[in-house]
């Protein structure tokens, strides 16, 4: 039966699809839960939460429902500090923070969460699963997070990161292809050459490594969901297919966005966070493509654009927020969390058992 | 059955794998007649032959196989005429042409061989199958396909696409994921728009349309094909598979590039023709890359580099070639094209009949 696989074992959840974690509000407990409930895994996309933040949220969830689900964290990196390009970037957005009625230059008390603080709410809480992106922890939190009995799934872009995962001693690999939204988890080589089309990507990787694969990118519904089966993958990590959920936290107009996007819509950019990563093309994202190589490198420029997207989230104005989405995007539909989880679960078995 | 469906029984062959049109010397005779033989359907990449040598080639198919074939073209284009913008390239080759030997500019009799010729072998040949790309031909030319009862495949990177192309009243739509090695068929908006992922595209373009969908890009063994039946395609078609076989006519320093290659070779570049074309990283699309927007048109640029693209398959040289391929490169392996037609078709049963 497609149900059991070993990474629904290793999780101990009833079917293999995994609620992807969204930084930025949009995977509240309510959405985590009822995934969680019908038999997947929700995530917690923790990375820009404070630790006082993660702690509630992770009460909230035991709260909604007594099944496993995950904390997502991003490996922190040492950005170049260069204050040239901060400076650069920052005279870039001075329009748009005129417009948004925001002060000439942001006020940055951290580009980041301290990660160090964050884990220890993970390891504290005892979370039952973490899951990571953006690179490797070092092998101290990895065998913390051993001691403590926590499942670990870590983020692989190409063959060589998913080797060097398994070699860290983790438990699960999650494959993101190029056509998922949001930030790329690369942390070897270009990210330019580590674009790689799920179909293309996944077999390689099932390839390359013993441990379970968990397939992301471009999969929306069951047929997505049974493609990556038959790639090999043991699991598949879901989206974009969530945003447009009634229990996801993000704003009405990026909900709107979503639900009226086509595969044409999307870009990578650097624009709002300093990383490439996908999401709908608006007018921040376009008009600041002639400018992306010289921008900070991620954090900083997350953290200079982190009051524009708050003042736009605040008047309602999609032009200037981070709208991540994946290529599959116009698949989106207006439904409960519990409804998809029902639709993705009937339409896997009914495409599994009819197209042979 | 999976090897029954309504691709299959349009184009008469046995099992719905189409060996994809390679221009440039890929797609020989020998090639296509095994493709064929074993069930599927060879193609002819013809873009890029007269008309006399592709009334050569599909006579000496005919004497290989009895199976139908497909033969392909490129859908003209009108390129703008830019002086500067030739001059500025050829300003940028002339190092390598020196280095190659050859002389300071190239002699360029036209851009391209002219289509009306080609599309007249097609009918006159009354070859089975007719496939095309970049765009769709004029009306009266479709209108002559048909009274000739050639069945007619299109493609499309996008929705949009493949609407135009069921409107034009062709008979099956070739959806080319962006995994795919080789030119991008994209015919409206921005190519670095349309670069979808198969996983994505596939499905949105079988819901856009009611003509059966030939699944292309990444695919590359029986995993592969088991994954885009789920996604609703009715048959694959796969070129990169295909170039490492005994019978492909590549150089035989391309067949080690690619035997050696990884799923981070691949870059998009338009250096070589002018239009968009995915292939294995060397010295020449490196050194181009950031020059990308600066060169003319295809098929301008294609003609200004046909003679370094000769040189180089003459001096055994690499650096210089078109060097195609799809992101699955690295799962290519040495063997006769029966020999990888019997393993797809084993594979694909045996990925069906287990993954569920």
């Amino acid at each position: 039966m497609w149900t059991t696989t070993r990474v629904t074992e290793k999780l101990g959840i009833r079917v293999p699809i995994l609620q992807a974690p969204m930084a930025g509000g949009a995977t509240t407990p309510e959405l985590m839960a009822a995934v969680s409930n019908a038999g997947g895994l929700g995530s917690l996309g923790a990375g820009y939460l404070s630790a006082a933040a993660m702690r509630e949220a992770i009460r909230r969830i035991r709260e909604l429902t007594d099944q496993p689900f995950a904390v997502n964290l991003f490996v922190p990196e040492s950005p170049r500090e260069d204050a040239v390009r901060s400076a650069a970037a920052n005279g870039l957005m001075r329009p748009y923070r005129a417009e948004l009625g925001l002060p000439e230059e942001p006020s940055v008390a951290a580009y980041a969460e301290p990660f160090a603080e964050q884990i220890a709410v993970v390891l504290e809480e005892r979370v039952p699963v973490f899951s990571f992106t953006f690179g490797i922890p070092s092998a101290e939190v990895l065998q913390q997070l051993r001691e403590q009995g926590i499942t670990t799934i870590g983020t692989a872009t190409t063959v060589r990161e998913a080797v060097l995962l398994e070699q860290s001693g983790i438990d699960l690999i999650h494959a993101q292809g190029g056509e998922a939204g949001g930030h790329r988890g690369t942390f070897l080589g270009r990210p330019e050459d580590a674009l790689v089309g799920t179909m293309a990507l996944v077999p390689q990787i099932v390839d390359g490594v013993t441990l379970p694969v968990i397939a992301a990118g471009g999969i929306m519904d069951g047929r997505g969901i049974a493609a990556a089966l038959m790639l090999g993958a043991e699991a598949v990590q879901l989206g974009t297919a969530f945003l447009t959920t009634a229990e996801c936290g993000i704003h009405p107009a990026y909900k709107a966005a979503l639900l009226t996007s086509t595969e044409e819509s999307t870009s990578l950019t650097k624009a709002f966070s300093g990383k490439p990563a996908r999401g709908l093309q608006n007018r921040f994202l376009r008009e600041m493509e002639p400018h992306q190589h010289a921008l900070p490198d991620y954090p900083i420029q997350n953290a200079l654009t982190r009051d524009i997207r708050q003042a736009a989230a605040k008047q309602n104005n999609p032009d200037f927020l981070s709208l991540w989405a994946g290529q599959g995007s116009r698949l989106t539909r207006q439904e409960t969390a519990a409804e998809l989880m029902s639709r993705l679960i009937e339409q896997t078995r009914q495409t599994l058992q009819t197209r042979r």
